[in-house]
Parts: structure tokens; sequence; C-alpha cells
């Protein structure tokens, strides 16, 4: 089993990204990192608030990390904001 | 001086946000919470990384908290994301 599990949330609706994760601390995750840039970032603090309200018990927040990204585009490079939410089962 | 300088981050362009959190630690803010909700959360965590990145020495990130706030409207009560970000000056 890998002990770093991620989701990256992207632009589908949120359950989705909220059943990934609740799939993979189902499957024996002992941590899954929830990952998102630019407007996707409050689709993943959703994520994992729904998850962790509604469906983990025993699961919670370890770390929230922010950054800031450089990257390339055809117009040259731009910097985007990044998250991370770790949650971890106790 | 206030010790808790919030800043509620909405809709407008980032660089409003950006300039009240530069301008309470010129005021000599020891700490500035950056607090945003729903689809404003990726504003907010822009915010932070561009007051850290470009404007702000000295200053780091002291927590992040992120929430899930019961809000009423005319259709009854819904559930938003909420997320806070402490700035604090070193």
């Amino acid at each position: 089993m890998l002990k770093d599990n991620i989701v990256f949330v992207g632009n589908k609706p949120v359950m989705n990204y909220v059943l990934a994760v609740v799939t993979q601390f189902n499957n024996g995750a002992q941590e899954v990192a929830i990952k998102a840039r630019g407007k996707a970032i409050s689709r993943a603090v959703d994520t994992a608030e729904i998850a962790l309200n509604r469906f983990l018990d025993g699961v919670s927040k370890k770390e929230i990390l922010t950054a800031t990204e450089i990257i390339d585009t055809d117009s040259g490079k731009t910097n985007v904001s990044s998250i991370e939410i770790i949650l971890t089962n106790q």
C-alpha cells in the first residue's frame, strides 16, 4: 500500500473527489493529500470538509500548506497558487 | 493597535486585499488574519502568497485553518467551506 496517496482536485463535481479520498482511506491509506491549483483551491477545501464531516471517522487534518507554483504557458511563465491538505487516519 | 487584524476576502480584484494586508503590517500589526468563504477561498490563498512573496519581508504563515460554516439563506440552511490564513511578523 502506498503511503502517500494523492488526490488532485480539478473542475469536476466535488463529490467525485470526496469519493476518491474516502476510497483511499477505505483501502487502508494512512494519509491522503488533497492537492489543487488556482480556482480549484476552494473545491479542494470543500473536498476535505465534506469527506471529514460526512464520511470519515477517526480521520483529521494533519497539515495545510499553500505555495506559489510557476507554470509555463504559451504566453510565458505565470504564477499560480496551490494548496495541499493532508488528512491522516489516527 | 489591535492585535487581531482581519482582512475578509470577497469578489474584488486580489490586489485590493493584498494592499489591505500590507497596509496593516505597515501600520504595526503583528498578526493579520485573511479570511474567506466559498469560491473566494482561492483568492484568499492568492492574497497571502502575493503579499508574502512580493511585499512583506520577515512575515510568514503562522497557521492555515479550514472549517465548515452553516449559512442561513432564503431557501434554508446551507454549508459553506471557509479558510483562515494567519500571517505573523517575526
